[in-house]
């Protein structure tokens, strides 16, 4: 038995619309191959350095800092990578990290998600409700193609998930109560923050997301209120 | 001679995009007729009320409130321009209140602009860069067809136009030098405070915008870096 129909979809971003390790990957290869560092393994590099977001974002929001964006973590987070394998930033080119650092504004969406999103949109308004900061999400979309009604998330909100802030005021800024939107995500912790709020939940399976490894959230899993296999299923179910 | 081209264009949307007077005058006419009031004249009802917003912006900025929404700042005024008429809001339906209030949400685009905001954008990211809050300009979009690549504005920036930082703040969180952006606006007093922040500006007569007379900044009008007819216009421009 499922809950009423959402009237707002938010989604998440990384993993959930975009392939952030294929793309992710992708570009410290080249970026390796240009330094001269050829022997790093990109795949292992791209898993640390999202990792240390994982990590990171627990730290940060106990840290009593004053909100930076995404971009500006990233950076901060691809210097501690960099170290961690051995390449001290200081002694590499500054706009190569600059330009690495943008690979999060270059990923491409799962084969279903353009296609998926506007379907949805036929009948809903759908918005991003993620972390990444909004140039971030706007070349994303120019580049690939995905069309939002809104780009909302942390850098609106000034509060990253899994903060309740970051589900609450996008509720309130879209003149919704909680369980009138819904998160849609491949990750199970960040379903199960949106829940504790009162949102609803779609759970997008990425099996690919970590190379074909298990999520590191997996344990978190519940019986979210919609569980696809893609986008399109979702919109499937959702554009009646 | 022109300045280089703009990388991003942010719009102002009340009076540039959509027509606000015909769409208010609508909403004011079944309101006061329902309520028993069709004596009261529609169209001086909405330019009370917007005239309220013009003066009341200057007020707010120099109040020190906190940020509130132009939706909750229109709701204010409503219920002072109905004391105005001569109509107590207690003695009135308050949903009935509210649902004008929701008028703005309701507007429609002037005939150049929805193809025209499309044409630029297949260049150009194209973003709001409005006092309106987020809901309202979602609602607007969706309802009329305008597509944006983000809806920014006083909600996003915590500043209202004409204050430098609804401006600069923009400019910031798009990755772009003051100079890259360019506003479009129907209005000289909201251009004339962008150039002071550097911005780029774009002016679009909109000789109906108070219904044939003459605007109330007319006397700020300056030699914009361009000045278009309708926003088809601006985009034959741009669009090389």
């Amino acid at each position: 038995m499922h809950r009423p129909l959402p009237k707002v979809f938010g989604f998440d971003v990384f993993g959930t619309v975009v392939d952030w390790r294929a793309g992710v990957i992708r570009d410290v290869t080249q970026f390796l191959a240009d330094a001269g560092h050829g022997a790093i393994d990109p795949a292992q590099f791209a898993d640390a350095w999202r990792l240390q977001y994982l990590t990171a974002m627990a730290a940060y929001s106990a840290s009593g800092r004053g909100f930076v964006t995404l971009d500006i973590l990233h950076y901060e987070m691809l210097e501690d990578t960099l170290r961690r394998f051995g390449l001290e930033p200081a002694s590499l080119d500054p706009q190569a990290i600059r330009d690495l650092n943008r690979a999060w504004h270059r990923l491409d969406p799962w084969p279903d998600a353009v296609a998926g999103i506007e379907r949805l949109r036929t009948r809903y308004p759908v918005v991003t409700l993620t972390n990444g900061n909004i140039q971030m999400m706007l070349n994303m979309a120019r580049r690939s193609g995905l069309q939002w009604d809104a780009l909302l998330g942390a850098e609106v909100t000034r509060a990253y998930k899994p903060m309740p802030e970051a589900y609450l005021r996008t509720a309130e800024m879209l003149g919704l109560a909680p369980q009138e939107l819904c998160l849609v995500a491949s990750h199970h912790a960040d379903l199960a923050a949106a829940r504790a709020c009162g949102l609803a939940t779609a759970f997008i399976a990425r099996p690919l997301e970590f190379g074909g490894l298990p999520a590191p959230d997996a344990s978190a899993s519940q019986n979210w209120d919609w569980a696809c296999q893609g986008i399109d299923e979702l919109a499937e179910i959702m554009v009646l």
